[in-house]
């Protein structure tokens, strides 16, 4: 017979992502031949990475969506479909001069949770952006948008535990 | 002013993880140093990985559930919450012999479902299958249970997609 019931959902739907993101980081750190001098290299691999996951998880996400009208309509898409299949929350702010550039802000970006406040975590943001730069930028290119994404981080009070990203497109 | 409105729950939802879990795998065989004769070493790596994933998901998981009555009760969790967390489904039937052996069986394994069924099948399987045995026996870790964990295929006729995966813990 069934030993167990149904469940409901929790808060760590997202969690597992998150925490195979973090190995995957330490994996690259720590398997890199020239040790830390490669910061530029790791950073590059993990970008690739985000892109490929980025590509299949579009390619995805649209199978059975009817197509978009603009590339606003793309970037829309981008902040809340999308979004949300990868981080369990929507971006949230999303502005743009509607000439190419757009800004995409997280206000509790998940993938930071784990580095604490401080200098060092200035220093240590890059390598926890870039697999997400490459996440979008693979997202977006799936749907025919070449672009350059970066991404910046300020840090709030260390009373306060959230962690934002600006994101910056331009397509 | 708000670009975009809530949306709802999609089938993609586990996807993030699927992708970012194949990426690994790819990453991992091509970076590997000896190239194709080092299986060995790399499904080691991916167990590894699987392992601190699942200990820490584990962590999370139970940081405000009671603690358990017995073993079968926390097969039961694993069973349930872990497995939903993780691959959105849960288990699909758990047996035991009630003295330390337990099958855990998936009828829909999402980690296998890029493989395509015959022969490239079953040699393939092993290597989508490592990082998972490594998943339950951290998880078991964390809760003190030390595990062995070994995982079979069972392929189903080519016309129908499902991929079973039957799981067996010795603890």
């Amino acid at each position: 017979g069934t030993l167990f019931s149904p469940r409901e959902g929790t808060m760590a739907d997202e969690a597992p992502f998150q925490f195979l993101h973090n190995e995957v980081l330490q994996y690259i750190y720590k398997s890199a031949e020239n040790g830390e001098t490669d910061n530029g290299r790791n950073i590059a691999k993990l970008e690739n990475m985000g892109f490929r996951v980025g590509q299949g998880l579009m390619e995805r996400l649209t199978k059975d969506t009817a197509r978009f009208k603009d590339e606003l309509d793309i970037m829309k898409f981008v902040c809340k479909d999308f979004w949300t299949c990868v981080f369990k929350k929507q971006i949230d702010n999303l502005r743009t001069n509607h000439q190419g550039i757009y800004v995409l802000q997280d206000n509790k970006f998940r993938l930071l949770s784990q580095l604490s406040a401080g200098k060092q975590y200035l220093e240590q943001a890059p390598k926890y952006l870039a697999f997400t730069c490459g996440l979008v930028r693979g997202a977006l290119s799936n749907l025919g948008v070449k672009s350059i994404v970066t991404a910046e981080v300020s840090v709030m009070p260390a009373c306060v535990s959230d962690h934002k990203m600006i994101r910056k497109i331009f397509s």
